[in-house]
């Protein structure tokens, strides 16, 4: 018999939104404004709370802010950029990041933008500029246009990720350490398309002072059986959960602060959890092999059935 | 430059664990369990608040749990069984739930699987009934073994996910009106294998009154230019929240209250965000096509650039 718990405690988490205003400029103190932030709305800073901030303010403090027209490009980005009708200096930075894994057509889901948008006239102008979704695969993991965007600058140039999320992660949690004499575990976010529904979420792109991955593989479940799973992404989890609070377009809310997640003290960050590009490729090989014999006993057996009727 | 906003009022969500003790026997009223459960740890229900709910509670109300063993394998279900080495009548409900996409040999990632665990031993003991990942294409997407679960079921036992995840999230969403007169969400969660990174993250497999994505597409960004993004997917954003508290093992906290939360009510579910089988299909061969031909051109070009030298 079920039964609710009398009693229990509710367990509790909160997230607060910290707003900012103005433009994040190249040398800002982001540990600084996260503190100050957090003081002037009224939830401050705490042991144990973790901080989400939006990977672009980082990368904007940092600098990582290029102007398209001024970046050289090589021959290959030439012929490309004329091949996927994308500028020269925009392509050249997409190389520059990665190996290209995937150029998927954004005619595609043109039907499904539109069905997203209270502005028809925009979702013309907003693909215009990058006609074809670039996957990229960057050392901390895949990531479209290998993380580099062109939203909330000014037109003309692009945003670059930081260029170590980890270790900047890890430099404004040594900063709010340092500010308020809190220990406090740092996430960076970025927004990423779902392959499995149509649309977004937030996922981290660097941590620090916070174990990524929950190590519950195989716990015991309620009747005692040790339980495939148990490995929450925790860092991605959290990143979500501010990404409720976190404006996407003008709402100029980069920061949130979670309180109240229980997590242990870590010194990985996120790249110690991407998959290393060549257990990816082995992987690979192995899994289209080993599906494609799958299919191929499938239909023998279905063909099989066929004829014992 | 950039400044803390000072009395902005700070925006805050809070997401509280309902726990819950004892086992879900078919039959079980899910909507009467949330609300007597809410009501009892403190925290209630209100209007507007998201009531996320882990999909396997539901299933065992619904009846969804089998015997394995009284599972009448086809032929093919028993050769497969052979190939994989997994017992027929689970094979059989596996290959009842749709298409298989991919296997994937869960040997490649046993050496992640030892790192994330405290107990070696169940490692081996989790994964022998599951050698093979298989991800299969349901009608709310891919999903790792169809959805079909092992675990917090007796030995010998598997949990099948709801039929239809969005009726049964409907349903429940009425009975809590019924009950409180509250206006809530309501969203069915299920744990899945993130690709990004090394593990599991939470995700919407069914939702009730609220639009599963945000339609912000080409919302303005801060220097006004339409922005290629504003589609979170909401529903997988709470359901990664709520997470945060929902036991994945023995804890036994299958329900979380999502209060503070804006969203939009709509009579959608989960099913109309997944990518439809014909599209999917169409478009794999389109970014097969697209890519090699990307990658042919970019070698070319890099050709023609070492003989520029």
């Amino acid at each position: 018999m079920v039964r609710a718990v009398r009693g229990a405690g509710v367990s509790e988490i909160r997230i607060y939104g910290v707003p900012v205003s103005g433009e994040v400029a190249e040398g800002t103190d982001v540990g600084g404004l996260v503190v100050d932030a957090a003081r002037r709305c009224g939830c401050g800073i705490r042991d144990g709370d973790v901080v989400v901030i939006a990977s672009k303010i980082v990368s904007k403090a940092e600098g990582m802010v290029v102007r398209v027209g001024g970046v050289r490009a090589g021959t290959p980005a030439k012929i490309l950029s004329r091949f996927l009708g994308m500028r020269e200096g925009q392509v050249e930075l997409y190389l520059r990041q990665g190996r290209v894994v995937a150029v998927i057509p954004l005619k595609l889901i043109e039907g499904y933008l539109r069905r997203y948008t209270r502005d028809l006239k925009a979702v013309e102008e907003a693909v215009a500029p990058e006609p074809y979704l670039l996957l990229i695969r960057t050392p901390q993991g895949l990531m479209s246009w290998g993380g580099i965007d062109l939203s909330n600058v000014p037109r003309g140039y692009a945003v670059l990720p930081p260029r170590d999320p980890d270790a900047s992660a890890r430099r404004i949690r040594d900063r709010i350490k340092e500010l308020t004499g809190c220990d406090v575990a740092v996430i960076l976010s970025d927004t990423e398309w779902t392959l499995s529904k149509f649309g977004s979420i937030d996922v981290a792109i660097g941590s620090a002072g916070i174990a990524p991955v929950r190590r519950g593989f195989g716990s015991r479940d309620i009747y005692g059986k040790p339980k495939f799973g148990g490995i929450d992404v925790l860092v991605d989890l959290i990143a979500a959960a501010a990404a409720l609070l976190m404006g996407q377009a003008a709402e100029s809310v980069p920061i949130a602060i979670v309180r109240g997640v229980r997590y242990e003290p870590s010194d990985e960050g996120v790249k110690d959890i991407t998959y290393p590009s060549k257990l990816l490729r082995k992987g690979l090989v192995k899994v289209v092999l080993l599906t494609s014999l799958f299919k191929l006993v499938h239909a023998l057996a279905s063909i099989l059935r066929f004829f014992k009727r």
